[in-house]
């Protein structure tokens, strides 16, 4: 496959990509959808009228939308025929739109000339935990070796309602929060500024779809049709606010100052030729869980720091979203066993992914190992924790042998000092 | 105060209450907002055009939407001059509604033939924990006295993130859920229906004001302007399956099944009669969550159980908001103290709502002390939690000693069997 739109081979946005955003620009302040080909935009506001599938020809107003939520409402056989419809439109051997002169003028933008945008109303947004390493790491730091996993963990994707309105697109700065703390066990709590500020390397999956009913399961096996695609997500974290504040019912404001997502949504269809092996479950877990076919992807994720003092960048993380023990169907149905219903624009965390190896963990937290071994920048500085004016970067992307290679673009967020607390 | 609109003294909805729901007729499927006032309700779509004063005369496309939120989303002066002409067109000396016989066909409608709908898009739902003899109370049974009250209890209103996709309007059945459980500790878990399926007697506020911005703390005592209104609130449990999966992230699917919300919301002005006294606080917050003025409200709630044998009610709980240790104003504060942002429509729960009297306690798990005191009804039948056909209903109202009665109506729901598990 080849675009009549150029780009080099390195580019996260092929034409066997095509994620979907919501851009402005300053010609036009109205929320426009569009797809990503290498530098430029393609503004589906402006061909909506190309999408003359049997299937889509009758719903082209979905794309003049200004949240991707009444697209993401069809089904996965319209997905695809839109798909196919871009594939064909850029397709070098196309006249349609290669070559009307006018049309491509006012459908192509540059994304340098844009502003990204939250591409979707979130109705309700979860936050799993679903990398085994991961939930090691936290448990032997905070319990040890031996009580590491809790005893749910293999049996069920142990997972917590997050927090939609603060779920900011990249590119948004975030402020350190001020919350309480202990500091010292059994002493009196302290009220200031968080003094441990964690990312937290996530990937999001959007539910798409029509919705479900109240009472209605998803299970495992049929979660498929529900998944739309895939996003970058920092799921930032103030771990010694959470620490004080989690006992009994779960982290609450130490997440919701702020959950950064790439502006680009990956579609599952793009993602298809990175499936890998699932993650080996034992136990097996229930019926409701199961699934037989492969739902695990091969995404090469990493996170950068860039700190004040420079402007070079140090990877502090190489991670994969393989790492998954439980996959996103398995996630899906967890979420929808009691009779949970979804909304299409529904987000699900992945919950941090972290490999086996030391410079595969996901946080800050299990980098430096709750502080304890500091993390050396290419700068010469340390971190234990992510500092005021760090800028902390979410990258992935998938490559196969063939050379293919499907992107995520960047998820991006500078931690800004607390704002003062005054009284 | 007197309105041409003639209700008994001890009807729920006085002209000094008016609270604000959203319904749909037989006659009219498009959904209007309306406000209660005896057993009618007043249609604010069709009398938008009476709100003529200085603030809401440019405003009153807001009485035109199918949703209470861009209402709630102007100021607290917005809000009164709504009252105040609401109250103004319905009282006895008021000519403008009352002797036009057209406009009071078209705008009048029985409550007995509408179906009420959730009002408010909920952004987001966060449910809090605020009771202190309901803290106690589940303190007591699974941990025993001695350490009955975590230690970040006294300091902060612990809360965490709920679902809004599940929020339903009174009347809609519940399916008991399947899940996963633990019947015996160390054993194997089991997925099957649950067995411990509870209410939770709560209120709810709702959020109004312009949104925030993220990185915006709102501090208890500039909380006033951020609230709305109030329902009743039912958290349905399953207290079997919250147990096995809420550690480490507190309860997910044991909630997310369904919370039933009463169809009007109370105003805070409407309320105002009934401020008593704040809990008493040991130790003092932080200042934060500090404010001086009363924020406490006298409303009686009452929990009814009917079976499926019999039309006869047991009233098994009597409770009353003002058992609230921490107020909704630092249930706010709390809520955005790390700077997570408000939108107009977000829902803070109170948390169950139990008093020191054994049969003021909120839930069937307190009622029934873990299953250990069954709960006796007045047909005779026993209950330690709720059985598939029991109908739930709460109930709240205000009243003072000049007579004054401020309702809620009700907020009921029906358990219905699990829907079987099919592999």
């Amino acid at each position: 496959m080849k675009s009549f739109i150029e780009y080099s081979s390195d580019s996260d946005f092929p034409i066997e990509n095509l994620p979907y955003g919501v851009f402005t620009s300053d010609k036009n302040a109205q929320k426009h959808i569009g797809v990503a080909i290498g530098e430029w935009i393609l503004d589906l506001n402006i061909i909506s009228h190309l999408f003359d599938g049997p299937l889509l020809k009758s719903k082209q107003n979905v794309f003049k939308e200004e949240k991707l939520n009444a697209f993401m409402a069809l089904t996965k056989p319209h997905w695809i025929e839109a798909r196919e419809t871009l594939q064909k439109l850029l397709d070098v051997s196309s006249p349609a739109l290669q070559n009307n002169a006018e049309l491509r003028e006012k459908a192509f933008v540059k994304q340098t000339n844009v502003q990204m945008h939250v591409p979707v109303e979130v109705g309700d947004y979860t936050d799993f935990y679903s990398s085994l390493q991961h939930a090691t790491n936290v448990g032997i730091m905070f319990r040890g070796k031996e009580a590491a996993l809790f005893e749910n963990w293999k049996h069920l994707p142990v997972g917590y309602h997050g927090r939609s309105s603060s779920i900011v697109i990249s590119g948004t700065p975030i402020h350190r929060p001020y919350g309480q703390t202990l500091p010292v066990e059994g002493a009196a709590p302290h009220f200031g500024p968080c003094k441990l500020m964690d990312f937290e390397l996530e990937v999001g999956a959007f539910v798409g779809g029509p919705p479900t009913q109240l009472g209605e399961r998803v299970c495992a096996k049929d979660a498929e049709d529900k998944i739309f695609g895939f996003v970058l997500l920092n799921d930032w974290s103030a771990r010694d606010i959470q620490k004080w504040e989690y006992i009994p019912l779960g982290p609450f404001t130490a997440k919701n100052l702020g959950s950064t997502i790439s502006p680009w949504i990956v579609t599952l269809e793009a993602l298809r030729p990175f499936i890998v092996d699932n993650f080996p479950q034992d136990p097996t877990p229930f019926p409701y869980l199961r699934h037989d076919d492969k739902f695990n992807f091969d995404i090469k994720l990493e996170v950068d720091i860039q700190t004040e003092k420079s402007p070079v960048v140090t990877t502090v993380c190489r991670s994969n979203y393989r790492y998954m023990y439980w996959t996103v169907k398995q996630q899906l149905a967890q979420q929808t066993v009691t009779g949970c219903n979804l909304r299409p624009g529904d987000l699900l965390g992945s919950g941090t992914i972290s490999g086996e190896a030391a410079d595969s963990f996901g946080s800050m937290l299990e980098l430096s190992w709750k502080g304890t071994k500091p993390v050396r920048l290419s700068t010469g500085e340390e971190r234990k924790f992510i500092q005021d004016g760090d800028t902390v970067t979410l990258r992935g992307h998938c490559l196969n042998a063939t050379g293919l290679r499907i992107g995520f673009g960047r998820c991006e967020g500078k931690l800004l000092p607390a704002i003062p607390f005054q009284e």
